[in-house]
């Protein structure tokens, strides 16, 4: 039988387990509701349970699986521990230790989710072949992973690729969720675009086709401003300029071959990315050659891929 | 005979060259000319001559040498060749297999010059024991060196650790040397640091001990900082705040395990430190552990070393 990985995407109310054959193509998804009572100690029981069942069901033998990958919503060590999960009620978690136990020994990887997010662009995504990526990922928040020679780059302190809250404006007043001001998670997320849209409407008197509404999604904001609402195309091009900011930081620093963008934002696609390549542009002076910028390609199975490809090596 | 390693730190004046025993101690050490007429052509055959010259003289053989390592000031790919050196004159170098034939087969490795000055000090300086690090060189201009798990990131342009030109002010309206506005460099170099104090000097009339003086250097101002002048000292700060929200930006990038400070304005020691790690502490509201940030130790050998050290494998 050829032999088989097994990747886990934990999300802070599904996890999503794929089984994947070692070249990459999913020959099995589902998705398991996650369980955060009780400081959500009953998570890796549900995960090893909900795999060692399929195992069973499909004749599938330890001898058969390479092992298995998980996303962690929070920072993991190199040792596969996790210090705290807010998301999932953790605090002080051995991830790989503790889940290759309930699965009778099955080799276990763990890493962040944003990170393994970013493995699996690499390995089956939009960013195929490439060994040293940045990918943003644009939903609620604004997530992150670095790519650095085919490893993803967690830090000394899980702070690595936590782009959200890089700082793109001293001069912001209001206050992040994490406590600063002027963070690209302020500016750069379908929270942010939103909030930003709300000020910009504040400011000035101009029509808008977003004015007198009570309430807006961060999906009408880009409709309004690709068919050309003044308005609401200012407040889009002002957020993604900080994106475009935190990018040139990133190139002075790693400079990856390609920036990726995902995240529900994203689905405004080449409309929005185009806002960041001029941007960007204008803010790269020095490089001669320009780092191009494309689209996630995986979606929410980017995790699974990623954590699939974690126990493959990297 | 134990085996040794060479050390080759290449500058636009002169071209340092040290040999030194697998645990990285110097044995000798010496500098010679960078003659940089006819596009720089002399430089690797000078280099090689100066080696085989010392070993011949010490009874030395190609099996004694593990190999040599140098240090190019200007991007270098991972197989070693060098698009472009301006300060060498340099177009299109092989530099690893053009040294390597000169040295009759011993084995070659080139890194760009800051990544090298970084490896030197995780190996024998102020990063000591470390494999995740930044080192910042504040000199004439600014440079950096960006180290991932023991190896530093060239990036795929060689933009990598190209700190000195990361965006920290765009409201800036002198111009780089790089052509871009608010540029690190414009701030935290000597240069720099001298052209701000002249901003401060012209911008109020308050006293200030270089008021009315013609000419001064970096020293000047940070010695009058140090010694409590209150225009000196809002300059300094002003600078190094530049600097510590460009580690604000490395910390949510690469997360390093400590930032280290160099070049010629790090002098200013522990007084410049403090200054910087009220900022970055200002900074980084999300880390909960903070990253120390400490000097580096080498000085103009950190590069000799690390040269070395590229040779013993990362």
């Amino acid at each position: 039988m050829e032999r088989k990985c097994v990747g886990v995407d934990v999300g802070g109310t599904t996890v999503k387990i794929g089984v994947l054959s070692e070249q990459g193509k999913i020959l099995s998804k589902w998705e398991i509701p996650t369980r955060t009572q009780e400081q959500g100690r009953h998570i890796l029981p549900d995960v090893a349970e909900s795999i060692l069942s399929y195992f069973r069901g499909h004749g599938i033998v330890a001898e058969d699986v390479v092992g298995v990958g998980i996303g962690i919503p929070g920072p993991v060590t190199g040792d596969g521990y996790t210090e705290v999960s807010v998301n999932l009620g953790w605090k002080g978690v051995y991830v790989e230790r503790e889940l290759a136990a309930l699965l009778g020994g099955i080799s276990v990887r763990a890493a962040n989710d944003a990170n393994v997010a970013a493995v699996g662009e690499m390995w089956q995504g939009g960013a195929k072949g490439y060994r040293n990526i940045m990918l943003y990922t644009l939903g609620t928040g604004v997530g992150g992973g670095v790519v650095v020679g085919g490893k993803p780059v967690s830090g000394a302190l899980g702070m690595g690729g936590e782009i959200g809250h890089i700082l793109v404006n001293t001069e912001e007043k209001e206050r992040c969720n994490c406590g600063n001001h002027g963070c690209l998670e302020q500016y750069a997320s379908a929270t942010g675009i939103v909030k930003e849209m709300r000020r910009t409407l504040g400011g000035n008197t101009a029509p808008c086709v977003l004015r007198g509404k009570e309430a807006f999604s961060c999906k009408e904001v880009l409709d309004a401003a690709k068919a050309g609402d003044r308005l609401a195309l200012d407040t889009v091009r002002r957020c993604m300029r900080y994106l475009a900011l935190s990018m040139q930081y990133v190139t002075h620093i790693t400079n990856p071959e390609i920036f990726l963008i995902g995240g529900g934002v994203s689905k405004a696609g080449e409309f929005l990315l185009d806002i960041i390549r001029e941007y960007y542009l204008g803010f790269t002076v020095m490089a001669v050659e320009k780092t191009p910028v494309g689209l996630a390609a995986l979606g929410n199975d980017a995790g699974m891929y990623g954590a699939a490809r974690l126990v493959l090596g990297l």
